[in-house]
């Protein structure tokens, strides 16, 4: 919970300069770019390090089945404006007031989240014990202190960031999706990757499962909606929740991924194999998408 | 089984008045709408009133795991010919002779899996045990005749009921898709509600699983083939399985998220908020849909 | 394991009969067809037929789920490049580099499997024991007999056969997209299903299981990519992994349907009723489906 707020204070930072700049599409590709690479990338690449440690990792699935639960309900309320915009009949007017009232639904649903696994059903939420926890608690700080300097060198930067993602595209040859989905939530998830990928080496996967669903259900539910209610304040005209369909179907993907992979609460190496390769097979797509589509 | 037979009574008789009258466009949106509300509010308010008096609720999965195969065979079934429906180079007659062999498909499934149910594997689907069954008849006796009377009152006004809800649209300013979906799916299983809800308080959670999930699956097994086979009787023109794009998303999401939540066979309150708040979606989507789309 | 790739050589030779032909839409009609008829009409069969003989049958679940995550990153990577080129920016070298991509990721990620799952954690894929082992070994032996006896005859008559397939569908009345998905997939997988069904009759319906999603995992991730590559230097033009959009929902909801039905390792003959149902939906539709389209 923590670690998930304090990690998504990168993306929160470089959301909010974007959106002062009214860079809207900035903004929804990073949001759902953090979503597909936190639910696919961070959790794969944590399953498969663990796995390679050990044998077989067993982990309190509670936690992972309340997140997953979270993010098919923000797929879903991502899904509908997106889906319905299509339509020639739909006005944006239309898609702003849907968007507003699923924003309210989403935080809603977040707090009450919160209530529930800190507070009525805590005892469900911790992790199942495991032996070597003795020194965990020096390597979390270590983690922890990585995880604040990270953080503050980014939210420096953030600005200039934001203002360079479309100059290193043209360097490099890189497409904006690549760019918007991939290479920035990569960067701004960095933190939060060394805590996970640490915790499931120690065999620590309720950890890792914890912050990698975590972090992406609080930005799917908290982050977003936060930023169109912010929109009406700071942006220059109001951010709506319609994003590419392309994106959505990601995010819908993702999800489904990471509901049944941790719907069992075991894990061995070659699970993370196939949870990497579906976001592979997505980067793969954004890198070679010629840069006029999305 | 009983309870669901007499639930969907209210239903099979508005759509057999509307039928009559070939307001096919009124019967679809009825029968998505039962599905929808069926399995997303009743199942959600279920979990989350039981699950505010009893911290967490087991039940037998095993009815709620064939209920959400039954409707996800018939979601599939609903999905084709709407889906291909979409494309130009299919005709009026191929749609038609689909929806005739699809509801043969559905009508002997349903049969089946009364044949499975409460004959060969009769002992898998009897509920869990619990401690105040013994006060259970008496309640169970008031839910039963709560719903005989408001079937027989339904009954009664449902030619009226019919006829009144474009007028009730244009009062209220509702959306005839909203009024559809949402008004006639709750009006109409009112008296199922009380039921489930009412079992659901007494810790009895396979009951209002069972009443939720298996009208909604009686609905569209049984009583949407049904209707397509008597509109040749007494239709003006045959019905077919072809339905509004989104009312099929909607029930393909509505019995994912059954499924899901279904599967561990545990609940707890949170688990209810999700489920309703995935109907809410849906509710708030209808409510603001400009009434020229649908 | 040797039975599936035993199995497959038939669906090898008859496609790449095809692929030097250059006749790609059978080629890809008949990897479509043969994971569809073997995720749903061979396992959903065997499920049946073991069902009406054993009362409730139990079978170990981790090779269940392996084949069917690997089913489902097959899916998603031919969900991909079949999605975008419907949106009009997309060029044919951007869906040939793709699918090349892919092709590249599938293979790879089956090669992991067959390390994971015969090598790192062999022991987790031995069936369960039954009772009647002992007499197994001359009824495998009588299968695996079969199997050698219908591969060779249909490699003889492959040829034949890929030519008289617009041939027959005339002569019956059969549509393409009927003859391609169906009665290809059926004749090319009789042999397996001897054994499959075989298994399912002696209570192994871990052999059943693995036969029927092996089989189809193995097409998918290995027969289908590797045609790909082998049509730049076989075919008269490069073979890429776009597929007509019914084909790839088709495969979504087997993968679907068989990840949901062997979620649990357990299953009676009605699961069997739901399986073949969703397999007959499909079979009914591409009967009736007018020529011009696919």
């Amino acid at each position: 919970m923590l670690n998930a707020t304090l990690g998504n204070l990168t993306e929160l930072i470089i959301a909010l300069t974007a959106l002062r700049a009214g860079q809207y599409v900035l903004v929804k590709a990073s949001i759902a770019g953090v979503i597909v690479t936190n639910t696919l990338f961070m959790l794969g690449m944590s399953l498969l390090l663990g796995g390679l440690k050990h044998r077989v990792q067993e982990y309190n699935r509670n936690n992972a089945r309340l997140q997953a639960g979270l993010l098919f309900l923000a797929t879903i309320a991502l899904l509908i404006p997106s889906v319905l915009a299509e339509a020639d009949t739909v006005t944006p007017k239309f898609t702003q007031t849907l968007s507003l009232g699923l924003s309210a639904l989403l935080i809603a649903s977040y707090a009450l989240s919160i209530v529930f696994s800190l507070k009525t059903h805590r005892e469900f939420f911790g992790g199942a014990k495991h032996g070597d926890s003795s020194e965990a608690p020096w390597r979390m700080g270590l983690a922890l202190g990585t995880l604040a300097v990270v953080t503050v060198l980014v939210a420096l930067v953030s600005e200039v960031f934001v203002e360079s993602v479309q100059h290193a595209a043209e360097t490099f040859g890189l497409t904006p999706a690549f760019v918007g989905f991939i290479i920035v939530a990569l960067v701004g998830g960095a933190a939060e990757m060394v805590s996970a990928f640490s915790g499931a080496r120690k065999n620590r996967l309720d950890l890792s499962v914890g912050i990698a669903l975590g972090s992406a259900s609080q930005i799917a539910l908290f982050v977003a909606p936060v930023l169109v209610l912010l929109s009406y304040a700071m942006g220059p005209t109001p951010m709506n929740l319609q994003f590419w369909p392309g994106a959505v179907a990601m995010m819908l993907i993702a999800t489904m991924t990471a509901a049944l992979v941790t719907n069992s609460g075991r894990s061995a190496w070659f699970v993370g194999v196939l949870v990497v390769n579906v976001y592979l097979a997505f980067a793969m797509t954004l890198y070679l998408l010629p840069p006029q589509v999305k």
